[in-house]
């Protein structure tokens, strides 16, 4: 027999009643049921329950036994009697009779951080026993997930077609916005090696070297200060790049790998198949966000010539400044004072005046406010039109019509909004908007405000005003609030988008031209878009989002060397700068460069979202703490002087 | 129509003739015949021929074009006259007639190096312009070769139920024998992150968190001192750590993955499926190395008893010191003064005195020597033995007995090589062997020495002595010497073997006792073991090797903890020091850790046996020179004030 085991501890079943058999595994579980000791014993694959009794030579041994010893037991399997199967675990219709133990590796004094049960500890000493943590079953399907996931992504990449090339981790400092991780050389004392942000000129390189398809899982190193959605050292991206492609062409080939694995490891959740492409300007105008959840229907609208003159003096003086407007915000079954005020102070909390709203309310009938909520809820959640219909029934006893209400439900259901909305209030009767702003605005322009929101009763509308860039992050967290707080967003879905056309440059603080992504992107209409209005500049260049979450950023690389001048020149860098800080790369276009572009996903985020955790220390095998500092091997540590002198440098003491 | 190509340039035939297509890909040689421009257009998939006469609207353009040139073209896929097809190629039956065309990446100036041909040139400029050397269809294939080798692994590791984790890369210093590459910290000014050697650690702590089959194609870093067959930097590892296993469940895990992959990327060459075990000390006698090529059949021999107190003074003397030894070297089909010359100028080239030698010839028969070497041959590179046969009867017309040479042949099939020289003595008449030291030793020692190492007419056997430190290395190599200048030696052959039972300790340079290899092996006896002589102990660690090279490496770990201290205890370690080194492990260990062992394969080393190359820049797509220098990147390279200041370091000016 085996030194250790004839079988795993998920592999036996009733199919081995009778047999002797050797497991090994960590003591899971004691238990002393007067002179009968039981234990669950857990490896990697699962549990079984074995058992002792004083009969037994291996009992008195077994008695001394505690949580997370490893043990060898030899012992007959037994079936449990049928009240006692537990159905949950593959191995519930046996135990196994011990008759012989050896202790394999024992615990000396109390653990830290029991592994039975789920039961919250400080990261501190979560981290500092990372290896106990990790027998917990929530972080061990966590680390399983990760691994398949990975696995996947890699069989679906070669599926289509691409090969995985590896490329150097010890390298030249490649500036993408982070800072870089510095390694110093000892053979060339003085001098640093970096370690990639990205392999970004690597990968472009193995287009110009004729390579077609690449990818990899590639690690990626950025010197970030800490945040908890991050790692402060080194993350995995899946790093993709293409030979002789268009935008289009990236998409059609990261789609199917992207959907498919969440298809795959969605647990059941929803994966949309329909991958809009949004403009990164109208992103931002209906969502507030360049990687917005699609999940929430909430789209947000500029209505400004509603204000314009009007009697609501705030915004109509605000408008008179260039470069202002109004945003709306729609909130289908926010109509209520006490919602629309508690979103009014979630405004503030982050940082704005506040937020003006008007809300429709029926006249004189609050019941059906609540029964109006519930039938937009349902046809968007995607029940039946007749579960829909029996609700709505229910709820317009005074519309005493269910055919009325059966109509509702199917234009609920076809997304028709606004006809569902006014065929209900010619069944409940009329509507009057609430709130000081509709007061100020008049009948009439309130009235165009709902018709262009496709608002009725029930429903609410938020306004935020100024330049859009003040007020632009806080109305995209809005929205997230409103559709979460009345449960439009949906859940156990995940809604793609693809965000397209984003512009080359931005101006910062000082009003200086610079990039604002990649600089490698190639300018939408080459040359000649670069010789106007820099702002007006779109590039080829992406990101897919997933519910919220940027998860693939990439482009159509800029492979002319002249645009490529002209580009960085409009950021304010030379050739001679531009040449000097990606000489390798600029080298290289100048002997037959290929069309390309490509893309980079998140590993960690994907497993991420597919592991529904917020903390990036739930992915990740071995994760740094917030502060970059690994409490398990204690890193970093000081130096030797030996190696000091080796690599010619010296720590300047702290002032 | 697609904005670049409809095919690739590998995927148009005779099918296609007729049809108007697009290709776009590298301009690989442009060949003008008069008035005819033919262009063979190369990408990652292949080449196809196209073409252009004055008739074309592309002409004036296309004659314009210089090779390495990135063109997309339009076209007409025709049939190539029969005389004119090209048998080697998937399109050589066709070419494509161009009627339009773009440049999409011109070459500026001359190229430094061309892509067409595969003419040498010098390191330095292959390394600065790698990305023109890549497109070389040498450098290319390896490429390719690499990535699907890498896959295959890892198809295979999952296949036998491995999962595949990530282990941090920026992470704690963990001495393994080599320098660290050091990370400075930026957030913990004066500290230093390590890159980790090898995942040693990290693997052995997944073990212990409850994980039972872990893999990893896993980056290394070693600040190693350049070599030809090593990277400066970073390699890459298949690293394997399993649970509840002992030794041979390891060669049973490894072996079906690498033999599978070497058989699946052979390309025909035959791959061996009996791979013994050699302990250490046999290896070190038998083949004067630990990584033995076991396609020379040449095995060595202590043959001290033979020349102790005999009349070869010099070695009589010698084995009067302990300690020391004389080992023999044989040599099949070796026995000509000239060979033995030459092999003894091979000793003095490598630092002995040189190397003794007898070989043994027939009394007047020339002809039958060289008939005896090819008959040899024969039987060892495995003919039928009628072929053999064949050969051996054209060589024995002396003795005039075809019964007797087919009988010899059987018999060297058998690997009965005494009793074949035997047969072959009796068929030709005597033997008499030649050289000084047959003289001085006489002829019974004599007699003696060829029956231990089974010779006959026309073999040789070189002698060595001292202690066998001293002269092991070059034995060694003179046996590879041997076994390929005789012919010996196997070709198209992949022979394995497992070194095991590897001795713990060694004493170093000044007598202390230190570890020969990893120290957390397990030593074979465990306690028991550590209580006697040192340098008695063996560990549980082994190697694979193939042709010469070590492929894996690996161990059974010593997971107890008492073992572990009373094993760096023999080693000069104090407790202290073990826990302040190896502190995670050492935690982990006394939190219930199971027995369990694992190793380590060479990517670089395997793709390079499989590419039948000695360099390893020739499998690696970025590889650093010999200084460690990236030459295409400009890596290293001088930091910025900032970034230093930011690091709290201070660069030492050279003295």
């Amino acid at each position: 027999m085996h030194a250790f085991r004839s079988h795993t501890c998920a592999a036996l079943n009733k199919d081995h009643a009778g047999q002797n058999v050797r497991l090994a595994g960590w003591v899971h579980r004691v238990r002393d049921h007067g002179g009968v000791l039981f234990i669950d014993l857990r490896d990697h694959y699962g549990i079984t329950q074995v058992l002792c009794d004083g009969d037994s030579p291996a009992f008195a041994a077994l008695e001394k036994v505690r949580a997370e010893w490893v043990i060898r037991i030899d012992g007959t399997v037994k079936l449990r009697a049928p009240d006692l199967v537990n159905p949950k675990i593959p191995t519930g219709e046996i135990e196994v009779y011990v008759r012989d133990l050896e202790v394999l590796g024992a615990v000396e004094g109390d653990l830290p951080l029991p592994v039975f049960g789920e039961q919250d500890y400080p990261e501190e000493t979560r981290l500092t026993y990372r290896f106990l943590d990790l027998r917990r079953e929530g972080l061990h399907q966590n680390m399983m997930l990760r691994s398949n996931v990975v696995r996947s992504l890699r069989n679906r990449m070669w599926d289509a077609g691409f090969n995985e090339y590896q490329t150097p981790i010890i390298t030249a400092s490649s500036p993408e916005g982070a800072r870089d991780f510095l390694v110093p050389s000892r053979l060339h004392p003085g001098k640093f090696y970096a370690l990639p942000q990205a392999p970004q000129q690597f990968k472009q390189l193995i287009m110009v070297a004729g390579f077609d398809r690449y990818f990899q899982i590639a690690p990626c190193f950025r010197d970030e200060d800490p945040r908890a959605d991050r790692s402060p050292t080194d993350f995995y991206q899946l790093d993709v790049e293409m030979s002789f492609v268009e935008q289009e062409d990236v998409f059609a080939a990261v789609q199917p790998v992207i959907q498919g694995l969440f298809e795959e490891f969605g647990n059941g959740r929803k994966v949309d198949a329909d991958w809009p492409r949004i403009a990164y300007r109208d992103a931002m105008l209906w969502y507030g966000s360049d990687k917005p959840d699609l999940r929430n229907p909430i789209k947000m609208a500029d209505v400004s010539e509603h204000f314009r003159g009007s009697g609501f003096a705030i915004f109509a003086k605000l408008l008179e400044t260039e470069g202002t407007e109004i945003r709306a915000i729609p909130a289908p079954t926010g109509g209520s004072r006490k919602f629309c005020d508690r979103m009014n102070a979630f405004a503030q909390a982050n940082g704005l005046p506040g937020m003006g709203y008007i809300f429709w309310r029926p006249k004189g009938a609050e019941a059906k406010e609540r029964k109006w909520t519930e039938a937009v809820r349902f046809a968007l959640f995607g029940e039946t039109p007749s579960a829909a219909a029996r609700l709505l029934t229910e709820g317009m006893k005074e519309a005493e019509d269910a055919k009325i209400a059966e109509q509702i439900a199917e234009l609920l259901k076809l997304g028709e909004v606004e006809r569902a909305r006014n065929l209900m209030n010619g069944a409940f009767g009329d509507i009057e908007p609430a709130g000081p702003i509709a007061k100020a605005l008049g009948p009439e322009r309130t009235e165009a405000i709902r018709v262009q929101m496709g608002l009725g009763e029930g429903d609410a509308v938020f306004f935020l005003g100024g330049k859009a860039e003040q007020f632009e992050a806080v109305a995209g967290r809005a929205r997230n609030e409103i559709g979460r707080e009345l449960g439009l967003t949906e859940t156990d879905t995940f809604r793609f988008c693809w965000i397209v056309d984003f512009p080359m440059y931005e101006k910062d603080d000082e009003g200086k031209i610079d990039f604002s992504h990649n600089p490698f992107s190639m300018p939408q209409g080459g040359m000649e878009a670069l010789m106007g209005d820099p702002l007006e500049v779109l590039g080829y260049q992406y990101d897919l989002a997933c519910n919220g979450y940027e998860l693939v950023s990439g482009a159509i690389r800029n492979h002319k060397l002249d645009i490529m001048f002209k580009a960085f020149e409009l950021a304010g860098y030379p050739p001679e700068e531009v040449e000097k800080r990606f000489g390798g790369m600029v080298k290289a276009f100048r002997y037959g460069a290929p069309p390309h572009g490509g893309c980079a996903a998140g590993i960690d985020r994907i497993v991420m979202l597919l592991a529904d955790t917020a903390n990036i220390r739930e992915v990740i095998m071995f994760p740094m703490n917030q502060q970059a500092s690994d409490l398990m091997m204690g890193a970093p540590s000081e130096p030797t002087n030996e190696q000091l002198r080796e690599l010619g440098l010296r720590v300047i003491p702290k002032e």
